[in-house]
This record gives C-alpha cells, structure tokens and sequence, in this order.
C-alpha cells in the first residue's frame, strides 16, 4: 500500500525507527527511574532536570503521581496488586516514551524491588537507570514538606512508606544521590553529568 | 528546596511548562488519532506521516497495537470492558505525549463512540484530532492484507469489527481519509496538510 507521491512528500516502508527519532532530536531515549521515599526530593530533582535538559536543547519529559496517578493509574487503590499494578504501567508508559528518543524521569516512591527489577529487565541494558534518592526517614520527616509523615505518625495515612510499609532500597542502582547531606544542586549536577558521561545527550 | 546552584545549571522553581517543551520542540502537541476497520490503511498512513512529519523537523510517534498491546495493555482481553479500559489507557498515554510536546498518532480500529468521545473529552480541544479512516467492509475485505477477513468469515475469530461486531463511525470527525478512493499518498498529504494549517507543525 506504500507508493511513491507525485507531491514531494515520499516514505519508506514501515515504521520510522527508534535510531532515526534519536538521530532527530540528536539525544538517546531513557529512563532515569528516581526512586526514595516521600521528602526525599525525587520530585524537585526530576523538574530541575528536566529544565536544564531542555534548556542544554535536549527532550525530557517527567511522568509523577501529578500526571499518572489521576489520568492512566486513576483506576488504581493502594493494595499491592494496585502498587505492582501501578509501577508496571509507569514502566510501560516509560518504555514507550524512551522508543520514542525522550529522557523520561519517573518520579515515585516505587517502594519494591520486585517491581522496579521488573521495569529494568521490561527495558534492557542502557534504557533503564536506577537513581536512589537516598534520604533517612528522618531526615524527610524532619522537612515534612507536605505533612504527610505527621499524618502517618497520627495513624490518618495507612501503609505509609517508611512509616508503616517497607521500602526496599536499590541494591545495585547505577546512581545513588544521598540528599540527607548533599544539596538540590549538586544531585542535579550529577545526575546531569551521569546522562553526559554515558553518551545519552546531545553532544 | 530549589536553590540557585553555584555551577552554571539553573532551573526555576516547580515544572517545565508544556508551552517551553512545544517551543522547544517548534510545534504543538496533538492526538491525532485514526479510527476505521482492519486494513483501512491506517497503520500504514500513521507511519507514513510519522516519517514525514520526522523529515520536516517535527517530532512525531505512532502508538498502534505493535507497541500497546503487548505492553501496556497485555493484561486485558477482548470483552467489552477490556476494550474500553484499551481505549482509555491509549487515551491517557496519547494525553502525557500530547503534554511532552509530541504529535502522537494512534491507530487502533477503536470502533465504539463512546470510547473515542471519552478520549476526547479527556484531551480537550485542539488536542484532540480524530480521523475516520473510511474504508468499506468490502474494500477492506477485497484486500485482506493479513488474511484475518477469511478467518472471521470462517468463524475463527469472534467478534470481528465489520463482520461479526459493530463499527460505530465517527459522526464529527475532524478529517475524513476516503481510502476507498483515495490513494495512501493523497491521504498522507492531506493529513499533514490539516496539521500545517491548523498551525501544530513548524513554521
């Protein structure tokens, strides 16, 4: 059903491929997959970096519980089916946008090693990096920025993570920002470097 | 916790708005989403414009049954409900690349209204581009590309959309592509004609 056009718009056969949206927007597609608890500043480190990606004429976009979690996830609860659920299709949705040549960051607790595991091995070696926002209970709960520990310590958030459900740190991730001591910036600048040093942005 | 940083990164407080991605990207964002029979040409019209769309420097991607159904929508069947919770994660996933700044092409039959108006209605105006891919059952059948019209007749495959399940046609749609008529190029041309005069694509 391809056919040459007597206009000046022609096309191969099948689909454009992955290596042909990358060469476009002169990067590679990833995931940069942030993963800590609530206040570690996964969210804040995600935005920043996805500004200065845009700004250096790179394409990234962040997918977090503001975006997911009341669009594609709305149909989701908190058991752990619904969580297994919930971080399979961020995956997935995370997989599409890396084809598509974007740098994605995914910005959620994802409290459980089984289901990040099962996002890494669903993307492949060099899609899928691992960020451990590494900051104590306590020091989230001492920020506490949205209240959100308060709430848990009162008993009003069940299964809250760190609180009152696990959360089972990275045991191999390929970065670890420890933001108990370092700041905002300097996470940024690392993991910016990270995405340089290993060839993902534009030159 | 966002800070002015001592190195040459900068980054203000809160996300990336989608008009910086667009105008980063020079275009608008956009759904355009292709909805007809089996082998009404719209596979084969979505990565045609894909590519061409690439060729003109905009960044496009095509969502179609390749790289949905397999991932994201693995685990749903063919029931009714199943079919419209399809619908509607195509919907949400053609949503966040809309918001990335991407035109996304999706192609799936998606033969019930309902399910298309929601999606739709979740986009909103001028995110949201449905295209009636308007082949007949019979051109469709005459061509029967990968033989799936022979086996409905024969009864192997149930409720096959214009053979044995309705197809309910777009009542407003924003483009009709005849292919009954009309060649694959001539459709591509006029499609990313729309788009160009509509003002989605770069100057």
């Amino acid at each position: 059903m391809t056919e040459p056009k007597s206009s000046n718009l022609t096309w191969h056969e099948g689909h454009v491929t992955r290596d042909e949206r990358e060469a476009r927007l002169n990067q590679r597609g990833v995931t940069v997959w942030l993963t800590g608890l609530s206040g570690s500043g996964k969210s804040t480190i995600a935005v920043a970096v996805e500004q200065v990606l845009l700004q250096q004429g790179n394409h990234a976009y962040v997918l977090d519980g503001d975006n997911v979690r009341h669009g594609l996830n709305s149909n989701l609860g908190f058991s752990p089916e619904d969580r297994t659920e919930n971080i399979r299709r961020i995956g997935e949705v995370a997989k599409l946008f890396t084809d598509a040549g974007i740098i994605v960051l995914t910005s959620f607790i994802s409290p459980y090693r089984a289901d990040r595991d099962a996002v890494r091995k669903n993307l492949g070696d060099g899609d899928f990096i691992e960020v451990h926002v590494d900051a104590s209970v306590e020091t989230c709960e001492s920020r506490d920025v949205k209240g959100l520990y308060k709430k848990a310590r009162a008993g009003e958030i069940p299964e809250f993570t760190g609180v009152s459900a696990p959360y089972e740190a990275p045991e191999h991730p390929e970065i670890v920002l420890d933001t108990n001591t370092q700041s905002i910036g300097e996470s940024v600048t690392e993991l910016v470097g990270y995405l340089k040093g290993k060839g993902y942005l534009s030159a």
